[in-house]
């Protein structure tokens, strides 16, 4: 039985429409819909959920940098939907993904196609010996691929300081494993020996509504992250949290569609 | 009497040659040599001296991506070099800017004709002046022009955390001005109150040698800080630093050309 999945719906508008650019938070409020079907009670449960919640959704993607995202039948756009806790894993694999597969399904009041489903799970037992015993590199490099920010000290900090990445990333795994990641002192390794050796970043505006005038800012772009230290206890966590960041996502709105990474 | 002095020297080779892309410690060792004529104490004394000199010089720009520069008579190049004390001010502009003027000069064993200076000054006190009775604005834009970096916890920082950028220009303020900033709390306003709002930017890699194996990395681009205080007194002292930051550079080897900034 995995603990994590990740679902990747490619879907085609029925028809051309606009949209707000953001759409992380209709994603969410169409999953929680759906799930309310067949399991009111947790549905219920995700949406009083503080902090950070189980699940993620990238919201339609490939978003503009503008405040409008045009929907057209000859252009496909993608979602995912990932999901960090077992029980949750289970009911959407089981009970929701097997209704989605060549479906319409309605985002933000938009009829959209999904003309594919690909689908990748695993437990986060998977995810700690993958790493154990392979030779490491001293280099993890991400792709941010929608706007990631952090709040530190009440403020918000467009940046992927290595600490507010690594410490995002254990505090999730922290907060849904059941499993360590097998060192102690993790969070001294990511303080003393985890640098940026290249970046190449930017910021970009999200609302989530149209016109709207409150916004925020994250950084989309791509960073390779260098290990001081190269012993291969250490690396091999650190490799295991980069793998369940593809899953988890960094960073704050990551269930309204911010932070979303990819290992690269 | 100026305490602070910013030359700018258009300069075009008189032959073609190549020379490393990093000419900051050249350009370093050009003028502490063309001290050790006028005032070999002084010369000796910051050639010795250890933490941030008083005194940074830009390398010869536009600096190339690449390993290596290109000079061309057809191609003209800049080298800004600026004074944060009064000492070494006066003895600049008094007894070396004289000489260079319309004057041949010599960096990296190659011979550059000198077609025009630039000359800015201040006093620290000018700098607090300026902007103490202004309407300020919340947002201060910087470029930085040549690549940056931190060094904290023995680690090294490409990114413009504003603790990082702005208790960087406050070390420096209270380094060499016997003037204050005008506040005594700045940096609780610096940690609790400054964010970033926008930015675009992107690491270069740096070798002062052609070939060398060890190198560093620092960051150029864009970036807006935005304060969420609007106190006079808190904008004032983080305008002054900003104005003066210009004058003293930010970040590690500035003196060998690093972390140049203009606010823009």
């Amino acid at each position: 039985m995995p603990d994590l999945a990740r679902i990747m719906l490619t879907l085609r508008p029925t028809h051309q429409d606009t949209v707000p650019a953001w759409t992380g938070r209709a994603a969410h409020a169409w999953f929680l819909q759906a799930l309310q079907h067949i399991n009111p009670a947790l549905s219920e449960r995700l949406h009083d959920m503080q902090g950070v919640k189980p699940m993620t959704f990238s919201g339609l993607q490939p978003a503009p940098d503008g405040e409008l995202l045009t929907l057209h039948p000859a252009r496909p756009l993608w979602l995912r939907i990932t999901t960090l806790h077992p029980d949750l894993t289970n009911i959407t694999l089981n009970g929701l993904a097997p209704q989605w597969e060549g479906a319409a399904i309605t985002l933000h009041d938009q009829p959209l196609q999904v003309e594919s489903m690909a689908l990748e799970t695993a437990t986060y037992s998977d995810l700690v010996e993958a790493f154990r015993h392979k030779k490491l590199r001293r280099y993890i490099r991400f792709k941010f691929i929608t706007p990631t920010f952090f709040k530190s000290r009440g403020l918000q900090i467009p940046l992927p300081s290595p600490e507010l990445v690594f410490g995002s990333l254990l505090q999730r795994w922290q907060t849904f494993s059941t499993v360590g990641i097998g060192i102690d002192d993790f969070k001294d390794f990511m303080h003393q020996k985890i640098t940026i050796d290249q970046h190449n970043i930017h910021t970009r505006k999200i609302s989530f509504a149209r016109g709207q005038r409150g916004y925020t800012r994250g950084f989309v772009g791509e960073v390779t992250f260098f290990s001081q230290a190269k012993e291969q206890a250490y690396l091999a966590a650190w490799h295991t949290l980069a793998a369940f960041g593809a899953y988890s996502s960094v960073g704050a709105q990551t269930s309204y569609g911010l932070g979303q990474i990819e290992v690269i």
